[in-house]
């Protein structure tokens, strides 16, 4: 007690003026969550040496003060019970001028009930600042580190929110109906900040991307054209240039005590330390606590205060934005635990909503075990309901590329699909193409133009959840370079001084237009088809060249044949006679032509072969 | 009943005089079983138009007389309650002729506590034609159809059990603890029969190996020395020699009808369908039920009969025999359901006892689906307790063959441990080198000593169960093919004429002979090695060439390092103090030599060094 008040004496004559407004976070809380008891963070110096209370609300209580190692922070739990009506809170302090207001808002009628992403969706990923310029103003901010600076490959080139706004025709056109954009965050680092994954402030959209409204505007005049907004949200690290580097709010809130020594604590990517039984605690940490880059600090989850402010970050932007689903990042770098604490927190929140781990390895044992449901034989629970399918973008790349033979070509995808055992939920897999972090589906695949509509094809037609990298409609290439500059190339009618336009169809070549009409034309199928959505998937052993499956819903019934020989081939078909209904009349989806299915089809050359059969 | 009764008038005037011996399956059981109800298959001409009675026989009961499609076989199901004595039951038919005797012998004492064989076990694998011809007289059996061709790599090379038994000091001084040699059970084929795949008997060994009792003899005499017996059993096919294929018991006895036809129904091998959600029924049938090669049916165990068939075979061998464990070839082959219901009865008799499946794969989620205790995903329950470790064998060659980076070499023996967390039971995974169908360990390490001693270190001091195959000690080789024959290899010693003796050392390279002590050295450890049985296996992520790891039990750490560099290394171990004990005196297991353990460990170039630290 006497130690409290020496201090109080100390910090009442240290203490400068700071603006509230930044320091408390979250800004707001809404009224009738599930998660009703919540932590504010407050940063000012020495403001543990304060008193701080609620002034009294009807149905809010302070339940805990909560103070840290470092006397410039306080947690505030409070619990918003059902009796809480909106308003405004007001915490006061024993030094007059930190005290601050705190909103309750009034929650979107139906917000709990939202529905996430599902099968029936295709996610269409944007780097927002090589997507399109819509608000040339704000592509240097004098206030921010980095300036724009479109000539080279790791900078700011201008792309916005603002820009996928103005997209939002061109894009529902396409058909697409979720928008994933790489973070949209504050990242005031010093350089290379466009990637967005080096996050200074976790409340706070970046002003060279727009503004947190803007943002909120976003979603909803995606949501008029039916389409859904996913934020990627990064919950193992953050950049180094946040205030929690400079100032941590406990000890322990950043991994290898908050110090970057090369050589020592980047982390070893060993990612499968996490399930293995036998890894050594020192693997398990040099993986887990580990840095990405000495610009990332690395989190330690394992802090519950931070576990707590992570948790309701993901709720605040869900309720704030109002999101239809979550992409982690880097998922697995994360605290075990933790992760399954954060997915559970959401998903009880929104029992409908759908969250997707990147998990990036193609040994599907490993990324099913993250999938809520899976049995896990350690008794890991886990609640995240979708993971990312790695294992199939490999095994689609190289049978495209290779031979065929026993153990090369189509075996490989159609073995990858066989090991869905694993997984508790196959429809919730998220399937892609690539990503923004590899190499171009069209440049992996030699710029062939039939290879990657097979792609594509098997893509957009197969179980789960589809994802495609912008641009990929109108065949962009990174074949310079596998640089991730390269790979996230500027998109065609979005910036000035481009010779093509993609949004009006400007300047395209013919090969891009085929492109563009064949996925339109898949994408745009797979909003009403059943069958794509949760049909039931069969497929059969590579033959002559040819992977064919079947895609079977009560009303449909979808097949697809890809064929891989370079002449046509009449192909009989009566091994699928389980999944042919008799007398079927069934419409190639690319030719628009009818026919009555005998015996044979005839699969044209190198491609992808669709047909819809309707089964009233 | 008018049916019946004509059949029975003509039946009277066709059957021939057959002896019984031959057609009564099995030809006794045991009082005291769990298994106390059974079906004794007979067959003979017309005998389903019999009427069978079972004279008084106290606490023994005749429940039913099955008859099939076929009149030929009846299917007597008795039950022996704990009120029977041991004694001979007789069985009278209504014709006088076919009245048979059935013995009920008393077991073992603790026969249904015997032991399996464990992860302190190494099995030492035999191809019985190949090891050691101890008995010339049966080299050729004029009743058989296939003489002895020791000129031809795929004949018959004399070998038999009687050689076995002759080298039991031999293998007790290696430190073999088990023996799993391939089938003796007779294989009356007109070629190609010296492997013994192709059963036509399966309760009789074959007159070239030796005799059922010779067979028993071999498991007394073992047990002596204190090596167990394991039986290599073939359920999902037989030999096309055998009386069912002439007279098949029912109609679906044999997949496919009983026929083979060439392009249509030889198996697809694609085992993946057993496990996959998306299979079709067509591929599932290809694999299942397709045969092996024209010469092996492929047994339908849907058929309940012969379901209970193959469950009664093997508790006979076992209880016969005084078997350690049964290893069971092409497991997935077989119907899963029927699998789950025989390993179950087996291990419903045998708490204690040990069964090992062959699935080769090296997908560990696969081979993990089949171990009892296994959460699967689609809910399938095994019984099976140990599987094979295929992944591990194929990523220890390849560590050793490929230089060292990110994603080649140790960190492939690393990643494929990692997946240990999909097995329940760790201990009970058998890791190999090689075995009888795949090149020697040597030959796939380019005839390297060094690397082949690091592999069978490897394997012998990881978790699990070993097993190796014969003549490794020996550095046997197949370089001149992979051809089965050039795999199983006369054993130096077993055969006339040949230049060297490996049971006697007459002959042996001074490589041989020191492969020779690095085997024997490691086996007999193993024996008493606490920490090699169930310890704890902690493995290290590869460093600098070096994979390294500690197998903890509570009385004894060992530590391995695997050093590939081609120079000595001075390693510093500070990354493995969590398994060091403090102020550790570590016995070198080659060297002999005790040393006090520091920060860094010495490790000669190429080469496993095994440290033993008893901690008491």
């Amino acid at each position: 007690m006497r130690f409290l008040n020496k201090l109080l004496l100390v910090s009442a004559c240290t203490l400068p003026t700071i603006s509230y407004a930044l320091d408390v976070e979250p800004a707001n809380w809404w009224v009738g969550m599930n998660k009703n008891t919540i932590n504010i963070m407050v940063h000012e110096q020495n403001i543990a040496n304060e008193q701080i209370k609620l002034a009294k609300y009807n149905g809010v209580k302070l339940n805990k003060v909560t103070r840290t190692d470092n006397p410039n922070y306080v947690f505030l739990n409070i619990t918003v019970t059902d009796a809480a009506k909106a308003g405004t809170l007001k915490f006061n302090s024993s030094e007059a001028s930190q005290s601050f207001e705190f909103p309750l808002l009034t929650r979107d009628k139906n917000s709990a009930k939202r529905q996430g992403f599902t099968s029936n969706d295709t996610l269409y990923l944007i780097n927002p600042d090589r997507f399109a310029n819509g608000d040339k103003q704000n592509d240097t901010v004098p206030s921010m580190l980095e300036a724009a600076n479109p000539s080279i490959k790791g900078g700011r080139h201008g792309g916005d929110i603002q820009g996928v706004i103005n997209a939002l025709p061109y894009l529902n056109d396409l058909g697409v109906t979720q928008l994933w954009l790489t973070p949209v965050l504050e990242n005031n680092m010093p350089d290379y900040s466009y990637h967005g994954y080096a996050i200074t402030d976790f409340y706070k959209v970046d002003p060279r991307m727009g503004s947190n409204q803007l943002y909120k505007t976003l979603s909803v005049k995606a949501k008029e054209q039916g389409i859904g907004l996913v934020m990627d949200m990064v919950l193992n690290h953050f950049g180094s240039e946040h205030t929690w580097v400079k100032d941590k709010p406990t000890k322990d809130w950043i991994n290898f005590n908050g110090e970057f020594k090369k050589g020592k604590n980047a982390t070893s990517h060993a990612r499968q330390t996490i399930q293995d039984p036998h890894a050594s605690e020192y693997d398990k940490r040099q993986f887990n606590d580990g840095w990405f880059v000495e610009t990332m600090p690395d989190l330690n989850q394992r802090q519950p205060l931070l576990s707590e402010y992570l948790i309701q970050n993901a709720i605040w932007w869900i309720e704030y934005a109002d999101l239809s689903g979550i992409r982690v990042d880097t998922y697995s770098y994360s605290d075990k635990a933790f992760l399954s604490d954060w997915t559970k927190a959401i998903m009880q929140e929104y029992p409908d909503f759908n969250i997707v781990g990147e998990e990036w390895t193609s040994n599907p044992a490993i990324a099913s075990y993250w999938q809520r449901g899976k049995n896990n034989q350690d008794g890991y629970t886990s609640s995240l309901p979708s993971v990312m399918d790695f294992s199939l973008q490999e095994s689609v790349i190289q049978a495209l590329n290779e031979d065929e033979s026993w153990n090369t070509g189509w075996v490989k995808v159609y073995e990858s699909l066989a090991n869905d055992f694993l997984y508790p939920d196959t429809n919730n897999i998220m399937v892609f193409a690539d990503n923004h972090d590899m190499s171009r589906v069209y440049t992996e695949l030699g710029q062939d133009v039939a290879k990657t509509k097979m792609a594509m094809t098997l893509f957009l037609t197969t179980r789960g959840i589809a994802q495609m990298y912008y641009g990929t409609e109108v065949l962009l290439d990174n074949t310079p370079s596998k640089d991730h500059g390269d790979i996230r190339i500027d998109f065609p009618g979005g910036f000035k001084g481009q010779t093509s336009n993609a949004f009006t169809g400007k300047g395209l070549t013919s090969q891009q237009k085929d492109m563009h009409k064949t996925i339109s034309t898949l994408l745009n199928f797979r909003k009403s088809s059943t069958a794509l959505d949760k049909g039931k998937l069969v497929h059969f052993t590579p033959q002559q060249g040819v992977y064919s499956y079947a895609r079977i819903s009560d009303d449909q019934t979808v097949l697809v044949f890809m064929n891989k020989n370079t002449k046509e081939l009449v192909k009989n078909i009566e091994y699928m006679q389980e999944v042919i209904p008799k007398n079927a009349k069934a419409l190639n989806l690319f030719t628009n032509k009818t026919q009555l299915l005998g015996s044979t089809v005839a699969l044209p050359a190198m491609s992808a072969t669709v047909l819809v059969i309707n089964t009233p």
